[in-house]
């Protein structure tokens, strides 16, 4: 079809996002989607480059990168593009000490970070550990706060398991940022910065680039906010709704990664 | 002073916020406002026409008013609206069957409300319940109707008990309407059903009426859009900022209840 031809002309590299794409999470482990253990190696074999770029704050970076790699993937911690890190930097550069509302999990991302005598509130994909006791102590801290600074590792809104649709931290973002009046900084997709920072890394410009979601808003809004093509799979979070969202249409809907694959592999310039 | 005179003039009905106005709660029970008891009483011994009207949703109206009663003040359930009465005629009306997110206390509202294959969700103040696993539970109940209705009791952002600021309601609400792409349906004040169902009990018209509250926003902006006259209190949740709100402006600010029953015992037309 000389349409996808057209579309994906002049794709250099590939951003991928996990969750929902590579594979669908579960409490411990996860499984691949169908197709993308093979997919990712494709691409990975071929000449375009191939970088990762998630929102995951329920685990640490080097977690998620074991539970891929026995899961079948060819995936190094250096390939990830994580809001945990980026948020590190963010706190360091700003003299920012976190009051933490985060997975027990994620925690040793922090562990070279200042926590003493608060002066922000950092939240994550907490799960279980979003308490009312939890966001009532955040929520006090923010309020006791002359410049209350929220930081918010992505603003999902949901996200899927194996066992159904699971409430992912962009709502808990919203109850804070409502309850106290102010706007969260959000590190991780949807975020321009955050985006630039994985094209670097990758070295290539972002017309060159394509990011692969299951998120039409996080994924596929945000990447095409900052000049990057983006296809949305029917796989993860996906509704049949996406399609016709009011704001954001991607560049190419396709089944899966695996049929995302085939198209570059068969449509980009060699 | 001739400002009050002119601001009060007219005024013929007192509708009194209670939390924060004439107690402040606290795990078990709560303390009366200093004065707040001898206020009711003074209010309710002169001729103006005075009814309670209260988004309190942790405790049924009967625990509610039971409590107020122990701690000395002059009230009985008749004299109060609250939103679970309310939700519970929309309930009926419109044939809805809630999933019920709600503190344990104020299930007996909706004991003769049939909760069985439910078609809406409807949250309240659920304090400690407000736990992930039930708000995912919410979430995923509202993403599998096809017309997903949320009913809130309220929308404060937080409340005051004697052990600080606390979340409330409306922090949830707004969570859930992110989550699932939805606006919910606000039972309580701020909601102008709400506040002329109380003037309609108490006989009066909007412009012959004076809320008394601490909540700028719930209380003070409600009542003004609804065409009442409106005092916030210096006590409960009141904060500084408030007499500074970009979009609302009080009728007039007093330390206490006892302040503003003085002045309107003073400059009401008898």
């Amino acid at each position: 079809m000389a349409v996808w031809g057209e579309r994906l002309a002049g794709v250099r590299g590939v951003l991928l996002d996990i969750s929902g794409v590579l594979f669908d999470g579960c409490t411990g482990g996860g499984v691949p989607i169908p197709g993308s253990v093979e997919a990712v190696a494709r691409l990975k074999q071929s000449h375009l480059k191939v970088r990762f770029c998630t929102n995951e704050s329920q685990k640490s970076r080097g977690k998620l990168v074991g539970l891929l790699q026995r899961l079948g993937f060819d995936i190094s911690e250096g390939e990830v593009t994580s809001p945990a890190p980026a948020a590190c930097q963010i706190l360091k550069e700003q003299g920012l000490r976190p009051h933490l509302l985060v997975h027990d999990e994620i925690l040793s991302e922090f562990d070279k970070i200042d926590t003493s005598n608060p002066n922000c509130v950092l939240i994550a994909d907490a799960g279980d550990a979003f308490s009312y006791k939890n966001m009532n102590k955040a929520f006090q801290l923010l309020m006791e706060l002359e410049n209350p600074v929220l930081i918010s590792l992505g603003k999902g809104r949901y996200y899927k398991e194996t066992s159904g649709l699971m409430l992912d931290v962009g709502a808990y973002m919203k109850a804070l940022e409502y309850a106290c009046g102010i706007e969260a900084k959000v590190v991780g997709k949807p975020s321009p910065e955050f985006f630039k920072n994985a094209l670097q890394v990758l070295g290539v410009e972002a017309h060159q680039a394509i990011m692969i979601g299951d998120d039409i808003v996080g994924d596929v809004g945000g990447a095409q906010r900052c000049g990057m093509r983006a296809l949305q799979v029917r796989t993860g979070k996906f509704r049949p709704s996406d399609e016709h969202h009011p704001e954001v249409k991607a560049d190419g809907y396709v089944d899966n990664l695996a049929e995302a694959v085939d198209l570059l592999l068969q449509h980009v310039d060699k």
